[in-house]
């Protein structure tokens, strides 16, 4: 307990030890793991408000003349952040349980990370970055095969590299559309007829044909144009951007606790499915894919059951639309699984599997080389992927793999989720909708002072985050202890009582 | 001469020394320049076909199961790199005046970029990758200054980062329509109206509105849904992929040399300004933004005048119509000016101005602050920039301007040109339409053996690119000096005489 001493929020922490009877108390302590990061902080520290003056100035005078700092949280210091703790420029320092958007894997300042980005080949990767698609450096295919390809899901063993989660999605969209059309036409051998060629610089069908994506209500895939199209979240996301009229399926509504509800929740799951029938059926532009989250996370993380997920892809092979798995968010192991549709045990992978945040990378898997288009230059641009980015998930994966990270976050997810629970018993008018048993750490509930709990949790030393109209989304990073949850379960816990 | 005595090219360039008089060769040797690159190779090496048969064997084998291999020309090794030079797999070593479609700023290994790479900030720009719309470094504001805004286009002062060029022209088209939008709401602090709020979940007018953006015939923008709705340049860069119903006007199609066809081309531009201005005035999906290249570079190195774009800022700030300007790939000093735009005299900037390639960083310019949409999270995503990228920019700006090498571009460009002007006078079928002149490096003709050009180049130690329907694009780096001119003068030379 002597580290608790000298720490400004001593009082509330002593509290929750203090709580405990002497045998759990030791309990706790004997079982504490090995820690991943043997410098990180013990604890959040709190010195000033969030942001606070130097960064309250900083923004004013250095930021905001060139960006639009409206939606800062804070400014951070990253060279002072480690492992799960953010540090910020006014010396504060937060348990950091949203991890820049899901997208820090295993921890600020990791050092195999740090190794991989002094290496002669990241020097040579920033330094001398290709048009892989013309001039690949002749490391780049041992570059995936061993990093991004070693973790491909089961029966996907090709990618199309790309930027970031929108750019995965949206080539993924452009394979769709091009192998429906290669099918229509009568495969990759046949001719592009004199009408298509000059339909298509018109942007008019059947060159530009008027086919669709089809993704459900909620969901989130991006935000450029296409992948925007698709999303289905927040007005404020979409408001005054042109859209594609493509369609949208109700995503399963499900009820709380699960257990409770199984009929009517069944019920749901087969009306969304009913309707993602018809419309693949009868909508005017017709849907060569289906694009799905495996949890829809910026919408409010909604859960469906595994058995929706089957049967969607069944239902998808059966009508012959593409399935694409969205798992930007949801994927590298923070369900506890590395790819969350993993915990659907289905026949037959998707035919697309998209990646980036944890990956520091990004692109899309595939399994079907039919989904290489007919002709060279359809599915190209000038950097596609980036090898720094390939290096840095390959070192990524290899320290996943070293300190076995997703059965960590399984661990501690059912160690987070029981004691989530048990704080829902206790005040059950502030978490609500408990989700994501069994899912990792990929957990969230809703609370009726959403926007509140995140800042009084941020003022007490806990950054997280919300999403969907009323929920908090936890989306702690792989290296996330027991320990960590408790300072985490202590803190929901303040809040609550605040 | 000595240098060039155990070359396998030797023959080809001592004859073209050879050819020179006493005293011009004299007058070369004397007038080289200090070397950018003292340790560059002296001149190309080729050893076997290209690709040859390891980089073959190692395509099919190790490529070519887990890529789309067809557009590959060569296996780089880039530790082998140097400069202006390309070093494949078989041990060929090629001038590279293509220089990854553009994107190579200032050579292979250059010693200030590796510098770079080797810092700590860069070291914590790799593996702490912040969200910076919500997390920002303390330290990204200084990046952004001292580096990308350094460099900002006259009249331009705020800047939205991005990953890629594509990525670039889509948020710099969000921003457009954000702000058209705006204004016909009433202004920033006008709300959206419930119909507004619904249909664009719905992806439907008035929330997703029938608005546009205007693009010029032949030009490129990326290959995103939204980009490549605007990119015109061909059937196989658009086939099979729904795009917007947005219009296209004709780009003035001007006849070379320029100065004995003014009348002319002063007619076809006034011509296509018309065909814009009518199209602002009546098209169905009334545009907010016109979206220009200074060179259409892909779509075959088409020029307009200065007088051209004068005259088109002033249409579109007649009209309330914004003007973007892509400068993905005419940007950073290839034209003999940090951007092409400045060789038009504007008397107001254009509105926005979008950057990648050459930057190795990419993103948009802006001026006028109204372009921050009334609300944050309108233009956001989890990574927007990179700070790596950023970092890299702020080395070549270093780089370039310490070398004042865009200066060397249009000293050297004015040389090139000369000397390729003086083979089309020799060889008037094979160097047609050649164009450029005083805009640095940025040189291109037709030929009608293009693609035999392009092959029988790079078997030479050219590495070359085309584009349009039979052109030759020049893209050397910033770093080609006038002795790898000499080189390119006497390939062409034994190209066109092959």
């Amino acid at each position: 307990m002597a580290r608790f001493l000298f720490s400004p929020i001593l009082s509330r922490l002593k509290m929750r030890w203090l709580h405990l009877s002497a045998p759990t108390a030791a309990k706790v302590l004997a079982s504490r793991e090995p820690l991943f990061f043997p410098d990180e902080p013990r604890e959040p520290v709190i010195k000033t408000a969030i942001p606070g003056p130097i960064s309250k100035n900083a923004i004013k005078n250095e930021f905001d003349p060139i960006f639009d700092t409206r939606s800062f949280v804070l400014l951070a210091d990253y060279e002072k952040s480690l492992g799960n703790f953010i540090a910020d420029r006014d010396g504060n320092v937060l348990l950091d349980v949203y991890a820049q958007i899901a997208s820090i894997p295993v921890g600020y300042n990791n050092s195999t990370l740090s190794k991989a980005a002094r290496t002669e080949q990241m020097v040579d990767a920033l330094i001398n970055r290709p048009a892989p698609g013309n001039f690949p450096s002749h490391n780049w295919a041992s570059i995936v095969k061993s990093g991004i390809l070693k973790v491909a899901p089961h029966g996907l063993n090709q990618v199309f590299t790309a930027l970031s989660g929108s750019d995965a999605n949206e080539t993924a969209y452009k394979a769709a559309f091009i192998y429906r059309r290669q099918q229509e036409r009568g495969g990759k051998l046949a001719e592009f007829s004199d009408e298509e060629l000059a339909s298509c610089m018109l942007n008019k069908a059947p060159g530009a044909p008027n086919l669709s994506i089809l993704s459900f209500k909620s969901g989130f895939h991006g935000r450029l144009f296409g992948s925007l199209s698709t999303t289905r979240s927040k007005p404020i996301h979409k408001m005054d951007i042109p859209a594609f009229d493509w369609p949208q399926a109700k995503f399963p509504s499900l009820k709380y606790p699960l257990e409770e509800h199984a009929q009517e929740n069944e019920m749901a799951e087969a009306e969304a499915l009913a309707e993602v029938e018809e419309i693949i059926d009868s909508y005017h532009a017709p849907p060569c894919a289906v694009v799905v989250e495996p949890i829809q996370s910026e919408g409010g993380d909604n859960h469906a059951s595994p058995n929706f997920f089957r049967n969607l892809r069944a239902l998808t092979k059966r009508k012959n639309v593409l399935l694409i798995v969205d798992e930007v968010q949801t994927g590298i192991g923070a369900t506890g699984k590395f790819w969350a549709h993993e915990h659907w045990n289905l026949d037959t992978p998707p035919d697309i599997v998209t990646f980036s945040k944890k990956a520091q990378a990004a692109g899309f898997y595939y399994g079907n080389s039919d989904l290489r288009p007919s002709h060279s230059y359809r599915q190209f641009n000038t950097w596609m992927g980036d090898a720094s980015r390939a290096l840095l998930f390959q070192a990524i994966i290899n320290e996943i793999e070293s300190k076995n990270l997703v059965q960590n976050t399984s661990v501690v997810g059912d160690y987070l989720y029981n004691g989530i629970k048990s704080l829902a018993k206790k005040y059950p008018g502030d978490i609500i909708n408990l989700r994501g048993k069994g899912y990792g750490t990929y957990i969230a509930f809703d609370s009726p002072r959403r926007d509140y709990f995140v800042q009084k949790a941020r003022s007490l030393g806990v950054n997280m985050g919300g999403c969907g109209e009323r929920s908090l989304r936890l989306r702690p990073m792989l290296i996330f202890q027991k320990h960590h949850a408790d300072i985490l379960l202590s803190t929901f816990e303040d809040v609550i009582r605040s």
